[in-house]
């Protein structure tokens, strides 16, 4: 399991986390199993389940049930993932290739739907109607994101309300109920669930800013991906808001964003431009800005091990240059 | 609406049942809303909400929560038929076409996924842990089964037994859930709620054994499909099955089946020889078994309207001729 040195105080709990996952889409079938163990194995560092272990820990909390929703959140994340790379047509994610590179469509699709299928029967192992409301509402958040962005494609997508609204759906909200739906199984009074909910929300807005500013100045070999892959696929993150609402010389980008150019150099020009102009300073202080909200948040909690560990987690989302 | 008379006298129920459907779908895009609309619309006879309804009233029940069961699983099924007409690459469905005739596999991928997570939040609104217990486990049957169907094309599947492990994993399932949860939702006796579940269970086997022996015999018109359009995917159902095991000779069906020959013409001599040979009618009579098994589960139960409805919807479902 990769994850970060962060998270080494529960490193125990996120491994019973990665058993319960594996056992959860465990299969009959041996090929479909390593499938999707592949898939659980390409995932990220863990952040969403160790949010869910993190915020159950300030009360006592059924450790089955935690575990159960730890798993749940990962595995969902990792159904989004196996549709969202079908969607965009992507061969490649974290370097590794993706499921649609060596499957059709409909087993691509199936196998996301059987993630989704075990995701739900996970949060339904919590036997808490809370929690599982708040994780059917979070689908619902993140497919509704996903549909609205497609729908409006070439649209409104020019603002940063939009692109707000969009993070929030696509990374934030599962960052959100993540937290809350950890506090919720310990009992938590309601003033610190929703705290943990805001502490949520806000890392992972920070979290997707970074993510889309390291697009641009990531380094190729440890993404996975090109730099620039947003723009070249027309997608408009924070730096580019920034770098068109600073009177910049947009030609470039906008043959980019728009289709009239994406050959490697034209890409390429367009990056550097965006990269040269402070927007990525601008972005990046942007996402400062909800990691510290995310922190402030969590003033409310009692003070211990883990409130440690989440408020550095702010900090650490912010500095990350994997 | 289209029903069958059979259910007039839940008709109104059935009416709000749509109501709740299309207020759960609304969404702040026109045009997604409509097309989501249409959807539900091609959908068909409303079996499993009426199921819902029917199973839920031998005992008093809050009837907003056995509404929203009742939407939650049609707009599940549609869900799977979403998903299942990508995957099938199916261009109509009832004589209608189906999403991925005018819609990219992404929008309709996250689409069937939309309905997905709003029939989960329907579940949920029942706040009966047991109910969305049943239905996330539900949806992780339907698409294990296709999955394993994917996987094991070509290999294992001209058993009787595959066939019925197929067929109850992908409809009757949901039949069965559809009643159990109806009766969980009414606090019925445990007795009665098992009862419920297994005439839901054979309701469901013998319906999709009619469904499949309509693939041979049924009208085209009324279908929106060809006679044999099984076969002529390779699917291996009860009819063919009978026919293979009767010593006919198999030559012209494996041809079809095999995909060596899948002109019209050998499809139709294909279809001809099994509706020859005695096969439609030792299927039918297999359906009828499972209908018998459906209104022999009923009799635990307190005799009223509603098991007579339940009582005839069995004999219904295997003399349908749509």
């Amino acid at each position: 399991m990769k994850t970060i040195a962060l998270f080494n105080p529960i490193r125990d709990d996120l491994e019973r986390v990665e058993r319960k996952m594996r056992q959860a889409i465990q299969t009959e079938h041996e090929q479909l199993t390593e499938v999707l163990q592949y898939l659980l194995a390409n995932g990220g560092k863990r952040i969403r389940p160790a949010l869910v272990l993190l915020s159950s820990r300030f009360h006592p909390a059924d450790e089955d049930k935690v575990m159960a929703l730890a798993a749940a959140v990962e595995i969902l994340h990792t159904a989004t993932l196996v549709h969202d790379d079908l969607i965009d047509g992507s061969l490649l994610r974290r370097g590794k290739p993706t499921l649609n590179t060596f499957w059709g469509p409909g087993a691509t699709v199936l196998t996301g739907d059987y993630l989704f299928s075990q995701a739900a029967s996970l949060a339904a192992d919590t036997q808490n109607i809370r929690v599982v409301t708040i994780f059917s509402h979070t689908l619902a958040i993140i497919c509704w994101g996903e549909l609205r962005q497609l729908f409006s494609e070439g649209t409104n997508q020019l603002t940063r309300e939009n692109y707000y609204r969009r993070i929030s759906s696509k990374t934030a909200s599962l960052f959100a109920t993540s937290a809350e739906a950890g506090a919720v199984l310990s009992n938590a009074p309601e003033e610190e669930t929703q705290a943990l909910r805001d502490y949520g929300h806000n890392l992972g807005m920070a979290f997707q800013i970074i993510d889309d500013v390291l697009d641009f100045i990531g380094d190729e070999a440890q993404m996975g991906k090109p730099a620039g892959s947003d723009l070249q696929r027309g997608i408009v993150t924070l730096p580019t808001l920034h770098f068109l609402s600073q009177g910049n010389d947009p030609e470039t980008v906008l043959q980019v964003l728009n289709g009239a150019q994406r050959d490697e150099t034209t890409v390429r020009a367009a990056v550097d431009a965006i990269c040269a102009s402070g927007a990525i300073e601008a972005a990046v202080a942007e996402a400062h800005r909800f990691s510290q909200c995310a922190q402030e948040a969590l003033q409310v909690l009692p003070a211990n091990q883990h409130r440690r560990i989440l408020f550095d987690l702010a900090d650490f989302i912010i500095q990350r240059d994997y």
